[in-house]
């Protein structure tokens, strides 16, 4: 039995085990044996392992300080396989972010300022920095519970997170396939989509092309009968035309991440920009992906996508409001140094810490169950 | 921001987070109100605390070494709401107590014996003696992952355990209403059942009645129209004539349970002598209770019941093999000292430990979520 260091946090709307990189080093097997194993993968329920069972708390957050001029810390995410033994390292999660400026002041590898600490977190998986900014009165990190986001109903501390320069991360492009707009194949209904990277890959598919208002219950999404299935191909020939694989089945589950969006309601309550129902791992995100939102504050700002053509006209451009299933969530975009930021303000808690135990032998058959 | 030491552990087929008593005596909250607020309720994700959003992983195994002669160890099984702020201390659950023994050979609370150790558990909900024995060559607990349980697709360390005299814990008798069977009333039915106290209280009805053949998947028995609010409706109607409630409304969640029994299917490729699909917290359970699985075990050897009608006559009598949506659960029925010991083989797991965190402020509104 090995005990390996270990923290469970909230970002955002996700839960993830934060670790530290030396830790998960382990003799003889590979940094993803370790996780499928703490994590109790393959499994649908992970009843044997640290895992929740669904898309948003089957996740890894692995740090190191850095020795990068400009850089704090390095940040690996990791999506943890639940019912496949395979761990996705191809995209960031951006609730996760929301854990690595707290974690980092906690472990000494920041200095905190005398009244708000920015940290400059490099994500590898996309090779984008996230500046961070939190509360740190008088020196000390401030992680009262004090501010909301939809989604999560108690309170947690803020982190306000910048996504520097995100354009083309992923693809080398903001719009890697040089249009502001894509016809898809007839295979897949010949629907117009706009397939933008910044934050991560996402395709923009406008609900009403799938017979939905994009304003539904994410349940009620999910009982569309084959609308799941349509959509994920539409994913996997997008994810094709954006260059991120070589055939649609080659595609990953993880990115291109899918927004199905729809003109905002004019009656809601708060007023919003856009209305957007993302798939995220296969799934109806409960909010939306961070990533997502910083990928469509961009495409709304481009005219020509089909994100631009549902916007209000007249709306003030800095940022995006988006009215998703957990209520509206709120992006900003500045420029700083001539370099576009573009971010969200999440909220992150400490739930446990200690450490997690690799079972002894950690590799075994499955049982028969 | 207080840490409250913990461990998190698989019983069986649950998880729980297992603490020492005193470490939930927090100045000016409640136990109910700690454990809410670590656990992140009321959410139905639960995703600002330690809960994962099921019946079977939002459960707290409390423990105290014991002054009592003949008990070792206290133990409080608590189950935790998930949307409901509600705390359920009525029932005990079978699969939590499985972690009970390995916790207290660890903490030093019980010797360790040569070979094996039996250690003596009382369950405070339900005041059930509870005897468990784990392997301990050479007075060192071996927790290597060797057996498998249906459920469970990982081996874990074995636990066996021997509920002492069950029958009648809850209410004073083994068939609290002092009949075999009842017949219960038209508004749900008039379907027969049999009320049986051992292990939990449970109600046992045939699938037949009800139109199923009972050995479904348990998704296929969710989507049954009407089901479940027909199974609650005879487990409230149950919970009075057991004398546990005094109105149909004011019937616990957790207790009775209710156990839809069919015949077993003579096609399976494991013997078993009854079908069973068992509701908890008003869910389908994925396997079954241990509780519930001991209730059934004086059932079937009690002639007159609707259990005894259904398992093969001539089977072996010391024990019951049951049919559940995970496979085949065997469990025992012994003697000791004149004293009927009734109990299942289960496997246990720690996942991880060291503490929880209760934020600061500890109570706060609920976000507007």
């Amino acid at each position: 039995m090995r005990e390996i260091a270990a923290t469970w946090m909230r970002g955002g709307t996700s839960k993830c085990w934060v670790f530290r990189r030396d830790d998960l080093q382990v003799p003889d097997l590979s940094v993803d044996e370790v996780l499928l194993r703490i994590y109790g993968s393959p499994d649908h329920r992970q009843v044997d392992g640290v895992g929740g069972g669904t898309s948003t708390t089957s996740k890894a957050v692995i740090l190191a300080p850095s020795e990068t001029s400009g850089v704090d810390v390095e940040y690996t995410f990791a999506q943890v396989g639940i019912e496949e033994a395979k761990v996705d390292w191809g995209s960031n999660c951006g609730n996760c972010s929301a854990v690595v400026a707290s974690f980092a002041i906690r472990e000494g590898w920041v200095r905190p300022g005398a009244s708000e600490t920015a940290v400059r977190v490099l994500n590898t998986n996309t090779d984008q920095l996230i500046v961070q900014r939190v509360p740190t009165p008088g020196g000390v990190l401030d992680e009262e519970a004090s501010e909301a986001i939809p989604g999560v109903p108690f309170l947690g501390a803020p982190v306000r997170m910048g996504f520097v320069d995100p354009a083309g991360r992923s693809t080398g492009h903001l719009f890697p396939t040089g249009h502001q707009r894509d016809t898809l194949s007839e295979a897949v209904g010949g629907v117009v989509v706009t397939l933008v990277d910044a934050g991560a890959p996402v395709v923009a598919a406008q609900a009403a092309d799938f017979g939905v208002r994009g304003d539904e219950d994410i349940a009620d999404l999910d009982a569309v009968p084959g609308l799941l299935a349509r959509l994920d191909a539409v994913r996997r020939e997008a994810g094709v035309l954006m260059g991120l694989a070589p055939t649609p089945e080659a595609v990953a589950r993880a990115v291109p991440k899918l927004a199905l969006v729809a003109a905002p309601d004019p009656a809601s309550a708060e007023r919003t920009d856009l209305t957007v129902r993302m798939l995220s791992m296969g799934r109806f995100h409960p909010a939306v992906p961070v990533t997502g939102s910083v990928a469509l504050t961009l495409a709304a700002d481009a005219p020509g996508t089909v994100v631009h053509d549902l916007v209000p006209e007249g709306r003030p451009a800095a940022g995006l409001q988006l009215g998703t299933p957990a209520g509206r969530v709120s992006t900003f975009a500045e420029e700083h140094d001539g370099v576009p930021v573009v971010g969200v303000v999440r909220t992150y808690r400490r739930l446990a810490h200690g450490s997690v135990v690799l079972p002894d032998p950690p590799l075994q058959p499955s049982a028969s169950a």
